[in-house]
């Protein structure tokens, strides 16, 4: 297993870890500058801040500091009905998704996190039907089709399965074991087009999780994500852990990883409303880059 | 399947769903009677509600209602740290875990349900390791230990594998495959002493949970649980919902356990601190009745 303690080589900071700091939006490009004056050499951005940036300017400025990305985030939502407005929704997100997979590629990511939704509606707290075996099934289809457009432009795409809690409202992939079946499915082959982005919040209370890392091997572990899982957590959403402050044993699971051979980065993904995201961005990049020499 | 749409035969209530109305405590004896009331024959209550209510008295006044119970709750909380204070604390579970037994048996449950614990001092905020799968095999070992006690007893052990988001503070077993593991571990001949309650909350999530409801069979289906997943979810422990207000597609579940064979209630349990415990006691058991008939 790698030694992290001396060094931040294999430290991402996906970029929503610091995405607003005490409620004023950090513009990525100012992001990328503070992640490179600490020596953070790889970030994982969102669309929208890349949107909001510019995506050459975020290139150059990605560029000109040396910078790579661990990971895309993020295409998906593959869920929808059968009404009129659901057909089109639909076209709009293979559109969209097309749009992130080039994306992706100017920005020369290793791949596209998808988060791939959940029953219909459920988001937006009305969910349009129950029928969550469908949804996986939409699920399954979207990836498919998309996995044609990622091979023509040579950029993998990394199913994350989240929490069983997010299973009603953003992916009703919930386990590791799911997202593989799925990449057996369409992927038989293992091209190393599909594959997974372990997240250690989403799956770290999985007793398959070590059986399943083994079974997904080298070509489709594409990204690791860390953050921890907070007792008590008072938020579904928005009260991730520091990495240390919880219960997760992260690098126990890194071990299961690295034993396969993956060797990327561990990427630091906290959605923190009351606790990270009230401090000066500066102070939780330096603190990520210290949990990740100590507690990854 | 049954028909519940003219009857409330197999409506059972679990009284921590009316334990505190309005911040007030509505003592089981009052809940019984407020059951009986309405023709609801079945209730699972929880062992503070009976010690206060005193046990032969709660035992006499099911008695005089004819009434059942469908269950115990409960016993488990099995792990526990190698400190000199939790070799005592765990002599006192173990001994407490009897006690239960012994209720269970005064009571006539069909079981005695266990939420079998999580990571020692998690749910006091402060968990002593993070060793979840070490905090699985004493969950293991304290199973075995305590179904001689059952056995002895004659009273069925019914684990409740938990919701993922409890792994780290209540119960380490989160799926039904689980919990299947561990009862053909223990119990391999399938004597009918140890089991399993669904509950669909726990469990309506998992692309796996037909195949084990299969897998389980009649003789390890003990008890059937019901409430709704609500989005979204404003609350991890006690922002459940009524049935048919949030997403779970509850008679499809139902299909798939009667499908075993299993003829017993449903049981309704409700934490619900924003809604449902802020409403008059017999509102909300009129609610269980009206959608026992309509959504279950």
């Amino acid at each position: 297993m790698r030694d992290f303690s001396q060094d931040t080589r294999w430290l991402s900071i996906n970029t929503a870890t610091v995405r607003k700091q005490r409620g004023v939006d950090w513009p990525l490009l100012d992001i990328l500058d503070a992640c490179a004056a600490r020596g953070i050499r790889t970030v994982a951005p969102w669309r929208d801040q890349v949107a909001a940036a510019g995506l050459k300017a975020t290139a150059q400025r990605l560029r000109e500091h040396g910078m790579a990305l661990s990971g895309y985030c993020r295409g998906g939502m593959f869920t929808y009905t059968h009404t009129p407005i659901d057909s089109a929704r639909r076209k709009a997100v293979r559109d969209e998704n097309r749009r992130a997979l080039d994306e992706a590629c100017t920005l020369s990511a290793p791949c596209l996190v998808l988060v791939v939704g959940g029953l219909p509606g459920a988001l937006a707290g009305k969910a349009e039907h129950r029928d969550i075996a469908g949804a996986r099934a939409q699920v399954t289809e979207g990836i498919a089709a998309l996995l044609q457009d990622a091979r023509e432009r040579g950029m993998p795409l990394a199913i994350e399965p989240l929490h069983p809690m997010y299973a009603a409202d953003r992916a009703c992939i919930n386990t590791l074991e799911q997202a593989l079946d799925v990449c057996d499915l369409l992927d038989p082959q293992r091209s190393g087009a599909l594959g997974v982005a372990v997240d250690v919040y989403h799956l770290w209370w999985d007793p398959k999780l070590q059986q399943q890392i083994e079974r997904a091997g080298r070509s489709r572990l594409l990204a690791f994500h860390v953050c921890d899982w907070l007792t008590p957590t008072t938020d579904l959403l928005n009260d991730r852990g520091m990495m240390g402050d919880g219960v997760i044993d992260i690098p126990r699971i890194r071990g299961w990883v690295e034993a396969q051979g993956f060797a990327g980065c561990s990427e630091v993904e906290i959605f923190s409303a009351a606790n990270w995201w009230q401090r000066d961005g500066g102070e939780v990049l330096d603190t990520c880059v210290d949990r990740h020499r100590r507690c990854v």
